[in-house]
């Protein structure tokens, strides 16, 4: 009995301590005006290894955190119709192409200027290209002006760039292999911006018109169970064919969020699985940064530089993008456009497992992505101060 | 980049199959007007190791199923307020014992009969013990009767049966290794009684009355949020004070029941999750029949004999405690208390990882398990027909 006991406890010991202390850290910043996001990464870095020791990243955490993240994207997805984000694809290009130039070439400049060998640097330019969509909508969402037009350039150029900086990754993992693979890297793009166009322009019709035939499934809450099915089902089609499963859930969102226009039962529905599974997540990235590396005072400065450069960037060359929005638009997506948070992560784990960057260098750009994530909420909250429509508040 | 990426994809291609086949079983099921619960278990046969091939029980299925059947019992605790089990207890009571007494002995007799040793006897009889209160709640919530009085006896025999029945299990597993520990035994039944009692007599009460400082708290969705946290808190001090995490996650629940009564948005949540994870659990059951360890004749003949002396002993054993009720009600509590599900499951592990229960008998106890789970609906649902008064569907 005692192992299977011990195994469950273990596991539901997990499951409880990630959750309360996340829910609790986001009470007490809510209550500092601060967003509860960062409760909820400090969280991660209080009880994880770094600091109590409570819960170290296993394959619960990595599970759940996996789950959380994929139902934050189809949240954010269920918020955006198609049209709007169309209506800003040309801004949104702009912003995405020239956010993935400036901080690829940043990173990648430092860590040569440094003297580390090029195929270490290309990795760490990599990882400062991606930025993490799911933070700075859930920022956007608390704070109630996700349609504006700044937000939906900030998504629509996120799952962009997150397209472009997965192709990034798979050219640089193939260069560190000796070799580059035009054909391969050719067909992910094609298939990516094939998915991609397919769902958000036919999916969304497709099923707008079929949406009374959902409703009339025998299953109770037919439309919620269809939604989750398609969330799952996108995000596992999206891993198959080379980009990251959070644009999946994103884009079954995307095409649900018309049929499900006003239908108050599936958006509470959604907000539960988003409560329950989203800290997970976000604890999950607090857990991961390790401080202990960063005894040496050249991993510290090392760490500051390349988080001011992430920062400068991306604020700049997405800015520049955005620059028909004026001086306050173009600051509010450079802001929204910081985050680097789990992609620059995932980045850093491939270069790690691969023994192309250093543990010290992997704790270095784990630094970048969590302080980036960190920085940019009280950067985006005084941007959109005074700015908020009657949106409803998003999970 | 493969590494992870596969990881990730093999991670949401078992997350996607598990659902997607549960859901498409359940409506087939709704259809033929079949309960969807055993769609479910029969997508998890299906899709398993004994059919298709497709998934395998795994640490990603254990997870999720656990997480599930937590909050299915929390969900099924939301809908019973504490005073309609206390007006109960006395029956409850009656049936729980009765219901423990007929099967253990049936168990432990032909197991002697067919002259196996008496520790592997005593495991079978336990396996027979502990009813899956899940199923049951499941079949009783889609037909619309659970407040009714028989309902509510299931449900708090159900508490009750579960906790005398791991203290079975603790007292032929301490046998098992030669000694019995009385006073260890003593002192996990007070504890599990005390805990059972002391959440469901004053929790109910202490939550009522902070009901409006619970929806002050400055976090979106705060009640939810509390709810899933407290629901996951006890689950795990149920299991480390001797009680199966479930009976938390169920007395969670019935602590909220009353402070939540109206709370729309709650229980919407609340569905949220439940349609979200419950599948997982259901599933999980179904994937762990193995069919080929029936080849031989004599198997299956054990198989079935047990199986058809585990739903007499409760049938009888639970109607006979439950005849206050007339005829009728005793009926629906004898049914309602057959399916032995994930409880006779966990035993039979425990027996086989501990050496006690061969290959074969372990096929067999799990035979029993799944069969009393797919056999219980059929025979719950005509015993109900006609009976339903006005209840909301239960997830």
């Amino acid at each position: 009995m005692s192992e299977t006991a011990s195994h469950g406890a273990d596991l539901l010991l997990q499951v409880f301590l990630m959750f309360a202390a996340a829910k609790l850290m986001a009470e007490v910043f809510t209550r500092l005006r601060q967003p509860a996001v960062i409760g909820e990464i400090l969280a991660g870095v209080l009880i994880g290894p770094s600091v109590l020791g409570w819960v170290a990243p296993s394959h619960v955490s990595h599970l759940l955190s996996e789950i959380g993240v994929i139902l934050l994207l189809f949240s954010v997805g269920l918020e955006t119709k198609p049209a709007s984000i169309l209506n800003v694809g040309g801004t949104a290009a702009a912003v995405a192409v020239l956010g993935i130039v400036a901080p690829f070439a940043a990173g990648w400049g430092i860590m040569r200027a440094l003297g580390d060998p090029n195929i270490e640097s290309l990795f760490v330019g990599t990882a400062m290209v991606a930025t993490s969509v799911g933070i700075t909508a859930r920022v956007l969402g608390e704070l109630g002006v996700m349609s504006q037009q700044s937000a939906r350039i900030i998504l629509g150029a996120a799952v962009i760039d997150d397209i472009l900086g997965l192709l990034l990754l798979a050219g640089v993992s193939s260069l560190s292999q000796g070799e580059i693979n035009v054909a391969g890297l050719a067909t992910t793009a094609v298939m990516a911006l094939g998915f991609v166009a397919v769902v958000a322009i036919f999916g969304s019709r497709l099923i707008t018109r079929s949406r009374h035939r959902i409703e009339r499934l025998h299953s109770h809450n037919s439309t919620f169970v269809f939604a989750m099915a398609l969330c799952f089902g996108l995000a596992l089609a999206a891993e198959h064919i080379g980009v990251a499963a959070i644009i999946g859930g994103f884009l079954a969102g995307m095409a649900l969020a018309e049929a499900v226009e006003g239908n108050h039962a599936v958006h509470e529905q959604t907000r539960g699985v988003t409560e329950l599974m989203v800290p997970f997540f976000l604890v999950s990235i607090g857990m991961q940064l390790k401080l202990d590396v960063f005894a040496k005072p050249e991993t510290i400065e090392l760490a500051l530089g390349l988080t001011a450069a992430a920062v400068l960037t991306k604020l700049v060359g997405c800015g520049l993008g955005a620059m028909r929005l004026g001086w306050r638009g173009a600051l509010q997506v450079g802001a929204g456009m910081v985050p680097r948070g789990e992609v620059g992560i995932v980045v850093a784990q491939i270069g790690l497992a691969g023994g192309i960057i250093s543990e010290s260098l992997f704790g270095v750009v784990l630094f970048m992505a969590v302080a980036t994530t960190l920085l940019a909420p009280p950067m985006i909250r005084p941007l959109y101060a005074g700015t908020r429509v009657n949106d409803e508040a998003k999970p």
